[in-house]
């Protein structure tokens, strides 16, 4: 090991569990981190204060990600749920599928209203990121779905399977 | 499970293995895709037809994402590689980190000029995207690093590690 980097500017520490998701938000003030501590932290990026510790009945986060008005985090943890928090009081506004079967990624729409989550169940489901009601329900992989990202323009998903296919659906 | 949903446009077929990552390109036109087949492929987001197979001597990939220019998309497999590949013309451009210690994850840097590297070994890398040279050690998490991103001005990187912290540094 070389000697600790000139370059390190901060260390955010109240973790008490491995980190293993960050995301600067988009204007690049805040900085969230998913723990396998059962939290996501928000955190000034300025100053490294602790904003937020955003917690609830959730066991490990695996991921965490900003909408594009940074007014939103969705988080992703092993209990099978998607969580979405307001960032400014930390309060959780909704959970997405509060369901045993696993969710293995999520994305927020650009534009920030919807959230797709991609199931172990097959199934993508498009979320209504400010109410919480599911809006659609995306049937014909034939296995467990990976991933899923929104096109730049917001009108398409990609999505990708176990069952070897990319499938490209109207969002 | 429900019917065949009528918002399906395509089905991209060719991979031989789960498909585990997908991105759509910057401009919308490309779809990234990357599979325990040992492949990336791009597709053409309009039609669904194959532009390239970037193939070498990888094994399992988990995770693709281009630059934001899109010529360039990095993979990540489970041979502890990241290699950076020309979009257009589908060749290998350069194998970063060719050890045997696992990558956990990759980033582009806003302007695709630099890619950094989150690693098992606890050392964070900062490399030329476009040359391949490694630029930066970036020392100081304990553990395993897991994941990296830069902030949107590219001026810094967040690191999160199995240390339990959070890590900020100049870029």
């Amino acid at each position: 090991m070389t000697e600790p980097s000139q370059q390190l500017l901060m260390t955010l520490t109240g973790h008490t569990a491995p980190v293993i998701s960050c995301q600067f938000s988009p204007d690049g003030k805040k900085i969230a981190s998913a723990s396998y501590d059962g939290t996501v932290r928000i955190w000034d990026a300025a100053d490294g204060k602790l904003l937020q510790k955003l917690e609830g009945p959730m066991s490990a986060v695996f991921y965490c990600v900003f909408s594009s008005d940074g007014r939103k985090v969705a988080s992703l943890s092993r209990d099978g749920a998607v969580r979405v928090w307001d960032v400014e009081t930390g309060k959780l506004m909704h959970t997405l599928y509060d369901q045993a079967d696993k969710v293995y990624h999520c994305a927020f729409s650009p534009d920030g209203k919807k959230i797709a989550t991609a199931s172990h169940d097959g199934l993508v489901r498009i979320w209504d990121a400010d109410t919480g009601k599911l809006l659609q329900t995306l049937a014909g992989h034939k296995k467990a779905v990976l991933s899923c990202e929104f096109s730049p323009d917001g009108k398409r998903l990609v999505t990708v399977s176990s069952d070897k296919t990319v499938k490209v659906w109207e969002a």
